[in-house]
């Protein structure tokens, strides 16, 4: 199966290494980005990519190229989603789809009218850890879900140029904990109430944004979802899940980078967590790109529909509005 | 230090078999319940405790007596509360002082007033657990406050008589965590909003109360509190607290009875939690009359204030009305 | 039940201590010791021990006293026993017996004929970690045994005046590995091999003792057990065990103050280990006496036998010829 | 660097993979075995290895091949390294070397002599935990060390045929943690005592080895080692090392394939160990070649060398010696 990679920025570059390494069953034919510079073109060689361009529509005109992974900015995801659904092209777009619910509804639509794969790059849910959570919630073992508790905190805030264009927490963070939280719950979002507070760094409460957060999720079904993110956790890339039910209760612990443990006269020191999210993921982003690989070699659907990448969008929407008007905000009223 | 004892009910026993075990700086004089009977006449003269009564004024106008226990039902703690201070005489009152919001106020002041140590009874302040949680926040070991996160889930909600009468979820179990959050932050709560459902027992429902709820706080300084119930942990009793700052994150885990590990073929089995709150508390309870003991032995500020009183119910009653109309509902609201 | 104490120090003031807020079914009435003093008066005033005495005869002689605890200095706690026993009073005996295999026998013996209980003061046995191991094992959890491996280090080293007269480091504190190796294992050891240094105090060495050993176990049944001491561990009394077998594997964590964990940027930092034995064991001394009192009222054998007593004296005098001569040894030489 | 594989077994495959995949300094241009077949081919092809021959002869005698790795069985592995020194080119050879302590020497003097790289393929000092609690006990975190304890279980006990020319468990098993105990120690073993026992397998008895076996050793600085070994573990792959000196205690916890939990009524459950080695050593085999193309292409010296291949082939040579004559062996007994 030949592909073609829109976006040669870092997510471009680490799907195009992991598939050269571990995905045997694709290949990279072109690798495209308006900035294309030297250093992505020897980074294609050095992966044996045989072509680089400036423009996008060599790969979606290229009718060898069976699948595209969308990795440009976001505000190009619905378009290219919809160039490529009408080439015929199945489809991996990074989230999110887009900020403008009718634009994600139109892509949505496009790649399903065309028959298209679409897969959205919530890699998470490809993490060990989660995943083994996840099993355990899909097989019964914590009964009836109650209560979803999810933290996510970045061992740094992104640039204040990036908090400015990224729209806010809740979409550039904290969606990866809306599509967790529904992944886990099993169940959807009806009701958001966000909290947030500018404690990490006032230049982010100047861009317009919070760097704390927390939000209430109620779901369809009576369980209650909780999040937190930070943008600063001086210890490290702190991810953690908790699934507590009728039956039970999984969790999982901070991921670290070894077992070691040093006990000394005033305590017991274990690994500092990852400080850099690539080394936590690590694994999640070579499994949803063999999951896409897979859906798309033996036509099943993928793993992260284009639905699932709807959702997090309107929980984000409902968030910021939340936090704005310091109200509980139901997911039908961004839903438009 | 000659004690009284008002109520002679678990607690009230709890702390008497305590007091004579470990607190060799009181002698328990007397013990008073209107429902004296001969099991609790057994108790008391196997703690050889000299007098029983039906009537707590027979300990309230003992001169002898220094210090009362008010172990009474809570509708009966202002009263006692003001007639003690009136004897001049220190008091211990277990939690909730009242509901009402102008009762506490008078009772507190009526204590104040009279110059006599009041301490309410929020054990799980001395857990050696939570308290090595508070220690390092005090010391500045997580630097600025910006997330706390308390979870509190028993094994089996309580009978439904008791749900019926004892004010909701919220009053009787979450004041513990709501004292919690005030001790762990250092700072006041401004605004609550809460959430949740009936996913344990059907019959909670039908009176008037939920099983499960979680709780946003807001405090004054601009940290954001998370508190998580449920009325029912199959895996026994489940407290954790989680202070999570600017330099670091304190967390503490679940209590269990032992260290022990079972490997086998399907994974790992440690011990399940403690089934009982007695148990699992064993330790703060005979701390905190210790600390009491202290305190009026030594003229020393309880560690458990009158104030420290009034503040979780305030957050319980605007947590319940926040629940009642669906929206944050700020402390100021509900504070008369 | 009357008891009376023969020995005041520190091991029979906890005894003391425990009886008079644990087991209400013992009642103190005398306590002897030839080095009595002041502070051991007030201290038999202050747990109500009508009785005090220099002479052990006082408490041996006495009709009334049903049982005694002979909590003296070593040498003499066979002859205790042979005159316990001859007056027809239970006995609980601190361990070891005696040194002397030959006066362990009679004393055991005498104690026999005599049809009174004989409880050794193996208080590990009663720990709520190490039990909890031992259960799981006794339940068949982890099938066949086929390795055991105790840690045991002490936070500092005694004083050197004790390591010359303690008998060495086998005697004086591996005897409490040796017995619990034993009451994981369920068989008993044949042959012991022994590897000793001086690598914590030459003073140590000078007295003929090494400060840290290591002890391999052969057993009847095939399984092989590890034992290893340190005198000096500065991070704290450090405990474990661990039971291997065809099933699976049990074994126990070092048991920490607190569960409490701080995440900070180099590191998350647990507690540090106890530091104080007699804090580290405290509930295992009550269980003990518990079930010594068990044992007498309700004519149970005890959980520590006399045997029991004997054979971590046998192996203790293995490990130390193993240690001498370099080589290893076999229980049936030392046993004459 | 062009490099050829002799052997083609599983571990043959697993570096050409792992070079293949990430080791780019490294090309390998050939791979031979005795037993050259279709499916060896067909990965060859896979791996782009262009080729592929049944004669070592080949890949030793092509110029254009700078250094080898030698994979094939163990006897082979002597006359391999003299030959490829011969013809000047770098080794990576599986460990042992051989057991005949001669031919070991003479393979030795050989690169040696030649002024090649020679590295042996003892993996686990690369796994990121054992390399965690290395690095700290070299920054001298622990103090001076004064014991090590190293447990090493595998799930499932080899085939009978391998276990009867395998040289026995002290050399295929127990071989790993010998190298592990002289790199924990950076000192040198000076005796050894080994105990063994026939509990998993009556057949592995008949093949005249052991499958439980525990070692003592003595260091030359006075610290004490403990191996234990078990064929067969049922919970899976166990491998926990522990050091424990002057200042504190380095170790760490078996790996385990996720974080997650599972709370339930009767305990809570983790993940079950690594059931297959290759799964839990992924990266220390990544490591270890990552580091030999560094020692040959940066002309540094390789960080496990001949000498480190030698001696636990003499502790593996003496541990079966003490287990057959029940006695201490020293290492120079078996150094001829």
């Amino acid at each position: 199966m030949k592909v073609g990679i829109i976006g040669a920025g870092r997510i471009g570059k680490v799907h195009a290494k992991n598939i050269s390494l571990f995905v045997p069953e694709m290949e990279i034919k072109a690798i495209a980005d308006p900035f294309m510079d030297e250093e992505t073109e020897a980074f294609a060689r050095s992966r044996k990519i045989p072509a680089v361009s400036r423009d996008a529509g060599d790969i979606l005109n290229d009718p060898e190229i069976e699948a595209v992974l969308i990795c440009s900015s976001t505000n190009t995801h619905a378009d290219f989603i919809q160039q490529a659904a009408a080439q015929g092209k199945h489809i991996f777009c990074e989230k999110p789809i887009d900020y403008d619910i009718q634009r994600v509804r139109t892509a949505i639509g496009a790649a399903r009218d065309a028959g298209v794969k679409l897969q959205i790059g919530f890699c998470r849910r490809f993490d060990h850890n989660h995943r083994a959570v996840y099993d355990m919630v899909r097989r019964g073992q914590v009964g009836r879900v109650n209560l979803i508790k999810i933290s996510s905190r970045d061992p740094e805030p992104p640039p204040l140029a990036y908090v400015k264009v990224s729209g806010g927490i809740f979409c550039d963070m904290m969606i990866h904990d809306f599509d967790m939280a529904r992944f886990l719950a099993g169940s959807e979002v009806t009701e958001v109430t966000a909290y947030g507070s500018i404690l990490v760094d006032p230049g982010i409460g100047e861009a317009g944004d919070v760097d704390t957060a927390v939000v209430l999720l109620k779901f369809e079904n009576g369980a209650i979802g909780i999040i937190d993110n930070s943008r600063k956790a001086v210890y490290g890339y702190d991810q953690r899940v908790e699934v507590f039910g009728s039956e039970g209760c999984a969790q999982d612990a901070n991921d670290l980078p070894s077992t070691a443990t040093l006990w000394k006269a005033d305590g017991s020191v274990s690994a500092a967590a990852y400080k850099v999210m690539w080394d936590r993921y690590t694994g999640a982003f070579v499994s949803e790109m063999r999951a896409f690989a897979d859906a798309v070699a033996n036509d099943r659907p993928t793993p992260v529909t284009g639905e699932d990448g709807l959702y997090p969008v309107l929980m984000a929407a409902a968030a910021a509005k939340s936090l704005r008007e310091g109200r509980p905000v139901k997911i039908s009223e961004v839903d438009v």
